[in-house]
């Protein structure tokens, strides 16, 4: 699989006549290769020469994980010790490197500790986010990794009925909230359950609050946004509920929320741009007076990332393709009330879009059973 | 405070010739305005140029986020939305600064997507690693500073007493300890707490090793190393125990282990070179024989990063000074068998060196009272 994976970088590489990609720890290093680290201080670099095999350049004490779990056959490991200067390992391996477009491709989340030296090592390329090229081919799911992404949403929405809908939450912290939504992931069996959002009451007004000592008290409405990876690939669902009764505002808002996500995604087929699912959800919630407080794009691929290439955004003239995945999440956020957003991920099939997030999306007010 | 600091930070710019350093969110960013988040695709720089005041250029649902936390006085914020494209606004704010010396800092894990643009937009300037510069403001620690990082090795003290010790371990799988781990550091407040390590057996003898489904058993060595944030401010500590009973091999290679963990914590003092602290821990573990299996650095610096400078290793020829925080880590790796672990985090005072860590180092023999 990872060498096919590698046949293709290789071929799109050579019609964009890239000379060369080079990987980081992460995402794009997994997906040709299998090896999972997250970067850090070390240089750990995989390089795909379009014209030779793949080397990867290991600090010593990782040689023996890549073995290991790299899935590329007969894979060539150069190391080094951390008495080395790891530069001048990679300054001899890009010698035996063919370049003749001298252009190469980099990690979009490469650090400026290796992009700094590789820029002044290959001083006469031109450098490109490889995203630009190589996301085409991670945009499009297989099955597995749709049935990966599948299961992981299964456990979000787990979480929410167990954790969420079971507590009474009026009396928590926020932070409180959070680790336990963390905790539930994680014994489910998500992985990197790092990230859970819980906005309280006015701090849901804040997008991308960071959870915490507030605590949820009656009349609070509650924005939760997490999600986990299963196998490598994320899930993330965002649920607003309302502890004892909803102010009028807040059901107006919720409504029109609802409705947008509900339209954007009932818009969603292949060859429709990404803009117009963008384009449906903003119209609606601007028809209900609140257009000037939805400020974000309405939302973003997912895969082994959670946020990833296709963004749905105005200005994506992207066109929509089966197999792609990614969230609808449109949201209201009113300064010192509240804030409400609902986010499933939907991926596009042949028949228009089909949701991963089965959680209910109808108003749910605790303590006041309706 | 943060005012200070990036007084500070433009008097060492101004030394060395520095016209401007950008910022990503992150560690430096943190220790300089007090706003703390990670790097996302969308683009948010702090540029502290060096004869002007700071600028942050910020999406638009960050802005609010940056106004509560940000501790810089009247800071000049510079919005883009989702429809907006970041590069033009980071293109306009860039023409307002004075260059005269063509010398840029940058964030040592800028990414590519965003360090790509800036050195195209300053293809005259030359680019450098913030962390040559800036490294010496955060590698002395202050009072304050010093007390999280005190607070946050009691919590993984506390971890090692409560959860390490106290259960039976064999019959658990190393994903299901580490779960554990990390469960009671976020119980105990400690944020973050995503990277617990638990390496059973063979597992062991590679040092950074992924906990998976390996069920721990009677006989084996099992090496944790975990930590968390308070305050912002790493813990790390890694301890090995035995089920059952310890091998002669590996009563030997923990005996070395701990005296060379024990020398290099004595030879901690002022004015000494982090290169002698690994030395004398390396030639301990070569006098038991042991010296080709203790394969990585003796330690790291520590503190709003969990690896940062000052790095215990040959060749690093940077003098020791009061306030230098970092650990002292040495192991033996036998492939197939085990690995031996022993870190604790280590203060730099008039006196020598005081560890942050109190829990036990001698060998313990779970099951099997010694």
């Amino acid at each position: 699989m990872y060498n096919t994976r590698i046949e293709k970088c290789k071929r799109l590489m050579e019609e964009h006549k890239v000379d060369l990609s080079v990987l980081t720890p992460g995402v794009n290093m997994y997906y040709f290769s299998g090896f999972a680290d997250i970067q850090m201080d070390r240089m750990l670099l995989l390089l795909i020469p379009v014209r030779s095999e793949p080397v990867f350049i290991s600090p010593e004490l990782y040689q023996g994980h890549i073995v290991r779990d790299s899935g590329i056959v007969d894979v060539d490991i150069r190391v080094w010790k951390d008495s080395d200067n790891a530069i001048e390992l990679l300054r001899a391996v890009l010698s035996e490197i063919e370049f003749t477009n001298s252009r190469v491709l980099v990690d979009d989340a490469m650090w400026a500790i290796f992009l700094l030296p590789l820029k002044e090592i290959l001083r006469d390329c031109s450098f490109h986010p490889a995203s630009e090229i190589l996301s085409s081919l991670r945009m499009i799911k297989s099955q597995e990794e749709l049935q990966n992404l599948e299961q992981s949403a299964a456990i979000a929405d787990e979480v929410f009925k167990d954790v969420i809908c079971n507590e009474r939450l009026t009396g928590m912290t926020e932070l409180e909230l959070a680790a336990e939504i963390r905790h539930s992931m994680s014994q489910k069996g998500g992985e990197a359950a790092i990230g859970a959002l819980v906005a309280s009451g006015p701090n849901g007004a804040n997008p991308h609050h960071h959870p915490g000592r507030r605590i949820i008290s009656e009349g609070d409405a509650v924005l939760v946004d997490y999600g986990c990876r299963f196998n490598g690939y994320w899930s993330d669902i965002s649920r607003t509920l309302v502890c004892g009764t909803a102010s009028d505002v807040f059901r107006t808002a919720y409504d029109a929320v609802q409705r947008a996500q509900e339209k954007a995604f009932q818009a969603v087929r292949p060859e429709i741009p990404a803009s117009e699912v963008d384009r449906i959800a903003r119209e609606e919630i601007s028809r209900a007076g609140f257009g000037e407080r939805f400020i974000h794009r309405t939302g973003h691929g997912i895969g082994l990332e959670m946020h990833e290439r296709p963004f749905i955004v105005a200005g994506n003239d992207l066109i929509l393709e089966e197999g792609m995945t990614f969230s609808i999440e449109p949201g209201v956020y009113l300064p010192g009330q509240f804030g409400v957003r609902i986010e499933d991920i939907v991926v596009v099939t042949s028949q228009g879009g089909r949701r991963l997030n089965k959680s209910d999306r109808n108003l749910r007010v605790l303590g006041n059973e309706e």
